[in-house]
Order: C-alpha cells, then structure tokens, then sequence
C-alpha cells in the first residue's frame, strides 16, 4: 500500500509518500481502507521527533482514520466486510490501510460522510473526555476553553452548547479567530493576545472564576488559570505548549478546593481507551448522526500531499480540521 | 458558660478560662452539653491569628465536641434532648456547651465512650472525605500518608485498613514514631528524617510509585510527591505546613495523567458538609460502633487547662489525639 513514511525527523519535507507492507489484522483488529485521515497537531510533534508512539503502534503518522472494513482479526466479531467505520488509532492513519482495535471504532452514521466522520475521534473524544468524563462539566456554571481556532477547541465549545446548553462558554482565541469563534456557541470571547485573559474572565464571571478550564498551554497560563478558577473548580491540563516547570501556589488551591488534572489520550491502556470510546459513542455519536453538531473543515488534501496539510496547520491559520483524501 | 477565649492571637498563654453567655440553638441547630472536645493541630494556628473562623461561626477555639443534646432550635428534628451525639462544628468546642447543626452530629454509639467520640470528626472525617470520597482510594493497590504520628495520619492508616485491606499502606514518620505507627497497621514504615521518601516509595513499590497521597506538607514535598505518585495517581493536597509555593512539572503530570486536588473541610458550605458527614455515618461509624477501629488518645486535660494541651500539641512528642474534659 502507500503511505506517508518519514525519510528523518523534521520538517515537513522529511514526508515521502511511499510504498509499504500493508499490515494484517490479529486477535480482535480489524484493517480499515482507509478513505479519510486527519491531520492533528500531535502529528506536526511527533514528525518533528517529540512524540513517539506507544510501543506497539505503528510508527507511521495519523490518529485517526474513517473508511470500510476491508478485513478482520480472528476475535474481531463487531463488525462485518464493508462497513464503514471511523477509528482513533495509536497511529498509521496515513495510509491507503490502517490496523485499529474493534473497540476503538465506530460505525459512521448513514447521515454523516467519510471526510466528516474522520475529524471526530481525535478532537471530540479528547473534548469529551476532558470536560464531560474527567472534569464533569454537565450542569456546571461556566467553562473557559483555550485556544479557540483549534480542533479540540471548536470541537469543545460544540460540545458543550450541545450537552450543557445551560454552562457558559468563555474563549480564548487570537484576533482574527474572534467572530468565527462566536460563530460555533461561544458566549463570550477573548482575545489572548490583546487581553489579559483572567482579568476578563474575573469580569465575566463577576469574580466567580470558572469551574472548569481546558487548556493545552501550561507553564505560562498556570498561574492566571489558577487564579481564573472558581471555587473547586477543575484545571484540566491536556498540553504544555507554553512549557513545562511553572510555580504553583499550593495555599489558594488547598483552600478554594482547586484541582488540577493531567490528561493525554493517546497513551491511555487500549481497554480504558475502548471505555472511552464505548461512553462518547452512547452520549456524542447521536448529535452528529442528527446533524446537531457538525465538524468543521477547513482544507483537504490528497494523502500524497500531506506535507502541504502540515504546512498549513503549522503557519496556524486554518480554522476547523485539515483532512487527507485517498483516491479511488 | 464556661469557655476557653483568647485576650489576644499569641503563644498558649494568651487562653483565659472565662465566663460566656451560653449560645441559643437557632434552626436546625441543636445545643450540646460538652462532655469531651479534641484538640486538633488547627486550633493552634488559629490561636495564633493564623485561621480565622469562618463567618458566622463561634470565635472559640474547637472544632469537635461529644456530648449530650440539652436544646434544639425550632427546625431540628433528627435528635431529642438527652441523645448522646457528636460533632463537627466550626468552632466553639473548649467550652461547657457549643451550636451545631443537626445534620453534623450523628449519635455516638453505646460501645464508645464520650472521649472517644470527641476523637472522631476532625481527623477521621478528614481521611475519609480525601482518601476515599475524592481519591477514591478503595481497591487501589496503595497509597503514601505523610506525618504518621499525627490524627490525620494515624486515622487515615485505620480507616485504610479497615476499609481497603488490599490496599498496600506506605507512610512517613519520625524515627521515634516508627514503631507506633506500624502498629496501626502500616505496612511500610520510612524515616522521614533518613531516607529520601521518593526513593523508598520507588523502591517499595518496585518502581510503579502509590496510586494517592495525602499530604499536609506541600511546597516542601510537591516535588518528591509528583515522583512518587504511580500512573494517575492522585495527590490530596490538605495542609502547607512545608510552604505555600513550589515548581510543578506539568509535562509529566500531563503524560503520566496525574492529578492534585486541594482540599479543606473546615470552610465547605454546610450543606456539603452535611452530606459528606451523612456518607461517613454509613461507612464508618459502624466500624467505632463494633470496634474494629477506635480513636487513639494520647493524654486528656480538664478544659481549664487547654493552654497545657496546645503546648503538648505544639511540643509534637504525642501520638493519638489531646482531648479536653468539662467536670461534671
């Protein structure tokens, strides 16, 4: 089959579109033809050399994958040849075939199409994860979620006008970002680079602070996320893109009840993972098979161009999901 | 009334045994007729201006108290005049009679004695609430309580031992309460003075590290707390006794999903505290009532001599509670 092989790390020019075995499924994989992939940030980190996958998985690129079942492991019993399925997968997604776990795949529902289905594993089952599982969000009065323009982001505030219409949404987004953010459910948006962000979110919350916060930026947003937080509200911590050692004052967190949570989906046991998955197909899949929410695409490309997808999503300008395409 | 009132924020002397007027129950609270209160390590730090009460509640020192009901305010009606009760109050225990609310006071059962009963709120209420409501620490494989020698501690290690037999016991002490500490039901005792705890705990635990913590110590220990903390392992984050801020890795907190929760009990709002005492009434009490746990008493003081019990407290050399006793 072809896929994208990286020649080193690096820059996206390290991608060659090559020809490689096509993997067999075992035990209770099943092999997906693969007819859209996604480009996630995860895989811009982990092509320049700082995300290996977990041993194991395969060391091609791609999360997450949406296609047919092309075959099936020997205890592989939940679905049949043909099916059309969309999987999170530890990696390999892009590939003409793609090993997932049958528990880590899905059926797509007749409404929504391959290219959409393949943006929904990555982004939503991290939102849900983090805001709904971890922090339980549901019913809760405010939530501040970082980075608006992104994935995970656009895919959160989707989520949460849809499973907590009562909670108010609070953004942080760059300039540019501002109204397109608003557009996807967003009560109130700020703009990170022209704000300070927990003043706003002080004046918002009438000094409330919010419960829940979902943050991918770390070291140089602890301390105003912290003092962004109500009263035993909940940091969830899913990246360190602003870096790594930052000063914790263990005093106010103590007595407003505050937690803090590290969460990262990707190395997660297969059998938590299939948990996950089982919880958001019940509580998520509904609202895209009746249309109440819908990923947002921004570009595609043909799989032989995924470097040209990494160039975007590195430049940072696109809003709403990169997808690669197999051809016929 | 008598009561133990403060002529200034200060060192023990500054307690005076004094006339007061005897509060009126009000609501649902209920009037106690104070037989035994404890003295807990927070009752120092407010008597030195250090935690002030929170609003509403009685400036006296004394955060339990076991006794017999002699009022009840018009709403109250879970206990009649006489019931032998005990309970968490926001202050005002180092006096003949003290206000609670019904719904913190539960009956002391007939096999436990009134200065037992004073021993139970604060610090197993405590263990309970963090270790087994928050952390979750039930079936878990094991966990590190800081501080052996003290009633958090030593409550903790009983309540572990009783409630999660499975669960491997990992706790720090100083090396003349090492012994005693083992008693309770330790399985590893360290040296908090001679060894590197973190490195013990990797050592005991054949590197995995404990799935909870709980900690009265903080900045001083975050660091080797975060080492020694398993695979979403939870640290309970319940005093700073060793300082208020330290660096945290978030990095790694993020990859090895762990979390920190801070936590007092002392300022929840009453409702919470009611269903927090209402659980506790179920999972523990049954455990005073036969036996299979009882409170540890290191020395009793009539309540004229508070000062005296503040300054065995303050020497640190007890191990089990310091209660005071009213004179018939």
């Amino acid at each position: 089959m072809k896929a994208i092989i990286l020649k080193d790390f690096g820059g996206p020019e390290m991608m060659e579109f090559a020809e490689v075995d096509t993997p067999s499924p075992t035990g209770d994989q099943i092999l997906i033809k693969v007819i859209n992939a996604s480009v996630n940030r995860p895989d811009v980190i982990q092509r320049q050399g700082n995300y290996p996958p977990v041993p194991g998985d395969s060391e091609i690129l791609g999360l997450e994958v949406a296609g047919t079942v092309e075959a099936v492991g020997a205890d592989a019993t939940r679905f049949k040849l043909g099916d059309r399925v969309v999987a999170l997968v530890g990696g390999g997604g892009y590939a003409e075939y793609a090993l997932a776990y049958e528990a880590h795949a899905m059926t797509i529902p007749d409404a929504v199409s391959c290219e959409q289905a393949a943006c929904i594993c990555e982004t939503y089952i991290t939102a849900y994860l983090n805001l709904f599982m971890l922090a339980e969000l549901e019913g809760k009065k405010s939530v501040l979620i970082h980075g608006g323009g992104g994935g995970v982001a656009t895919s959160a505030i989707q989520l949460c006008r849809a499973l907590t219409p009562q909670t108010e949404i609070i953004v942080t987004a760059s300039s540019g970002k501002l109204e397109r953010v608003a557009g996807q459910g967003a009560n109130h948006v700020i703009d990170y680079r022209e704000q300070n962000f927990a003043e706003e979110v002080r004046r918002i919350t009438e000094k409330r602070g919010v419960d829940v916060i979902l943050d991918h930026i770390g070291a140089k947003y602890l301390e105003s996320n912290m003092k962004s937080l109500a009263l035993a509200g909940t940091l969830m911590l899913i990246g360190v893109m602003g870096g790594i050692k930052a000063e914790l004052n263990l005093a106010a967190m103590m007595v407003k009840r505050q937690r803090i949570i590290g969460s990262v989906l990707r190395s997660r046991p297969v059998l938590e993972k299939a948990a996950i998955i089982d919880q958001f197909e019940t509580a998520v899949m509904p609202l895209f098979a009746s249309g109440a929410i819908e990923p947002l695409i921004d570009a595609r490309f043909p799989l032989g161009q995924a470097a040209e997808a990494h160039r975007l999503m590195e430049r940072g300008g696109h809003f709403g999901k990169i997808v690669l395409q197999n051809q016929e």
